[in-house]
Formats: C-alpha cells, structure tokens, sequence
C-alpha cells in the first residue's frame, strides 16, 4: 500500500493564480527523491485563511489518510502568516525540535531565520511539518528534519517510509 | 517620521529607585550607536507585576505607536520574573526564534542562559523582544538579533529600520 | 537538612513489571557521582498515564518538599507519551531553554534527538526536568543541563546544591 502525503500550499497569490505554486512543486520534487517506498501526493494550495488551512489538514489526515503532511508558506510575522497557528490547532501534540532545528540550519543562510514561526506536530497517525515558502529554504529544512522523520513515523503507526541513503540516511534505532 | 521605540525596565528595585535602572540606558546606547534612521525613545520603568508590565507595552504599542518595544530584566525562573509571561499575554503571535537564538548565543558565556524565558512576539504593527537585565548580556542578545529586526518590522507594517552596516548589516531580502 | 529529589520513570512496562526500570536508576547513579550535598531520593514509577503523572509531580513537589524532579521517559511523539504534557500542565512557569539545550546535544548522537518533546519547568519551589528513558541520553542531558539547576534552584528557593566540580562545574554569578 502506498502512503500519502499531503503537501499544502498557503499562499494567498498562488491560490488566486497570481503567482505560480514554487513550494508545492519543490516538496514533491524533493520527496521524489529522497524517499523509496511507494507514495502518492495530496496536493492542495489554499490562501492564508486559519479556517481554510485548518479544514485542509484535517481533510489531508482524516479523510485522505495522508502519514506525512507538509505545509509551505505562510510562517512569518506578517498579519496574513498563519500556517504554523492553524497546525498548533489541528495537533494532538507540538514536536517543537523541528522549528528549532529548521531555524537552526537556516540561520547559517539568513539572520531572518529567526523570524520563522515554522513548527510540526501530530495529529492522530500523522506527523505535520510546516516549511517557509521559498524553494531553496525548503530544501535545506527538508534536508535537516527528514532523517527523523521515517521512525517519528513509525512511533505514531503511521506508514513506513524508506529512504535513498545516499540522498538521506533515515535514522531507526535497534529493535531492544 | 520618527519611529519610536519602546524601552521598557522591568525591576522592582529600579521602580522604588533602591538600585539604578542600567538595563534601560544600556538598551539605549545599544540603539542609538546602531540605529542611522530618525527615532524617539519612549522608556519607561515598572515593578514585577503582571498587569503593570501588561499596560506598560500596550501603552506603548497601541498609544505610543511603537514599532519596537524592547524589555529588560525578570526573564528567569523567579516567582517575580514575569515579563516573558506579560508578553505573551499580549502578543497575538510569538516567535520563537528569538528566544531560542539570544539563549544559544548566551550560552556561549554562561551555563545559566539556559534559565532565560526571554521571548519575543507581535502585537499589532510592533516587535515585542524581552532581553535580560544585565548590560553585558543585553548587548550580546541585540548583536544576535538586530540583523533581523528591521526586516521583520517590515513585514508587520512598522517603521522603516536602518543600521550603522559597519556595526549590524541588517538583512533584507532582495524583492522578487 | 537533605536536599529532596524526585525521580520520577514513566512506563507503562516498567509499572507492570514486565521491564526492568533503567532510566531511573541511571539519574539516581549520575547524582550520586554529582552533588556533594546531602540528599534523598524520592523515585515513584508510574505508567503512562496523564492524571498518574501529573498527581505524582504534584506530590513529589508539594507533599514531600522536592526541589527538583526529574522525569525519564515518555517524551517522544506516541499517542502514550505525555510526560512532557503532564509536566506542563502542574508548572506555573516554562523553562525552554532546557528542553532546546537538551535536544540540540542530543542531536550530535542520534538525528531522531528532534522527536523529544522533553521539557522543564518551575512548580512552587522546585524545578521538573524531563528527561529520555535511554540511560545513555540520560546521562548525556543531565551533563548539558546540570551546571544551571543549583543556581535555578537558588532562584525559586529551593535547597542548595553543590557538586563536584571535577564533573559538573555548577555556575552562580557572583553576587553583586
């Protein structure tokens, strides 16, 4: 059986065609990459609405049955930037080591790292992991998280996800 | 136009005037040596209490028109300490990145930054950062965080920020 | 008089009986090697459950006078992990920058370090630290965060902690 993942587009612009969709298409080249166990996509792009965002993930987790769901856009202090909010309200529990480490390899490029408010959590059987909205960012936090993010899988039963280890080295740890 | 700026003592011997307000000045010099657009101080002191602190940065923000609000003091495990509290309580979005990256660079002098609850977060149209009371550690945490402020108030429709780029090279992103 | 601590595993397992409590014996052996002043243990397992936690934590605090608690176990992202939860939920205040100093160390041995959601924070006048079940990780977390907590300890009066300064070297700023 192949997992899904979902991957959520905020963006007022890209919703409105005003703008194309960079994020969306970055994660899912990314994931075409690194992962190697059967997957499908549940893509959606929704503007920078709680509601709407919040409606989407529960649909992405609840309805699509999605083990992955991963956000782009919407997480800096502006008004309109409410990704990493919505995702604390649909989230049983907070993993606040991924916005920590996310902003941590970020800094190494921009001193505005720190204005991210990124963060992940879990809602029942699926890890949701919020990214900035630049294509290059998403790479490098992608590159960081991604390691833990097979067995975090598998600690909340969700699918089980592989990876090409010359790309990402999924980290288990021995079976006791 | 001006922008003004917040300085706000959290103490309760600085506020009964038993000891010299130096977390105050010491945020000031920091501004003024790194600062080159027009800008007014609005300082103010108050004791270590939650309402008090609570008036003092929405007094500031919403009255004084602050696009930055900057605290010193009360940021530890002490029944008193209560300015990251006081914060959050009037934030409509917290960013830790600020907090995260201040206690990092501090730990790189004392074992006991780890004890700092320092925080940062947006009300309206300004940047709420608590910084620690001790001159030497107030200067550490702005050189962490300055490069990043200017951009962020930006983004939250403040003042424009300008920095001495031989003291602080504040970051903002070329326009797409 | 003897400083009091508690030491407090979570496991289902280890409540049962059906696995030998590891985490727990692996804090009160690192203290012993550590703090030079006298004191108690006061160890409890209790499963996996929030009220069970919770009303440990605030018997450890308030009814057997611990100044410090530590916690081991439960800290991961599985629907039975909820110490760091329980935690939050008996603390009047947060203390972050343990848990972030924690993981970060973490992370140079094990990438899935950024599942932990372990925690610290102030109840009354003690100090609960969350740590992992690993005894390894334990030991590991507790060299990270050790040269803080007498000085924390201090600040919310607490008992007074001393070590031994060959292998933690406690920090107290001098007073002023």
């Amino acid at each position: 059986m192949s997992a899904k993942i979902g991957i959520l587009t905020v963006s007022d612009r890209a919703y409105r065609g005003v703008y194309e969709d960079l994020g969306g298409p970055a994660i899912h080249d990314y994931l075409s990459e690194v992962l190697t166990n059967p997957w499908e996509a549940v893509p959606l792009v929704v503007p920078d609405e709680f509601e709407r965002i919040k409606a989407a993930l529960i649909e992405m987790v609840d309805e699509a049955g999605c083990s992955l769901v991963v956000t782009t856009g919407g997480t800096g202090p502006a008004v309109r930037d409410i990704s990493p909010d919505a995702t604390e309200a649909v989230c049983q529990k907070m993993m606040p080591g991924f916005g920590e480490l996310m902003r941590t390899v970020s800094l190494q490029y921009v001193p505005t790292a720190i204005l991210s408010r990124q963060t992940a959590g879990i809602r029942g059987k699926a890890l949701i992991v919020n990214l900035p909205g630049k294509p290059s960012a998403i790479r490098d936090c992608l590159d960081a998280v991604m390691p833990a993010i097979p067995y975090c899988i598998d600690l909340i039963e969700g699918a089980y996800l592989t990876t090409d280890e010359s790309k990402i080295a999924a980290f288990r740890p021995k079976p006791k």
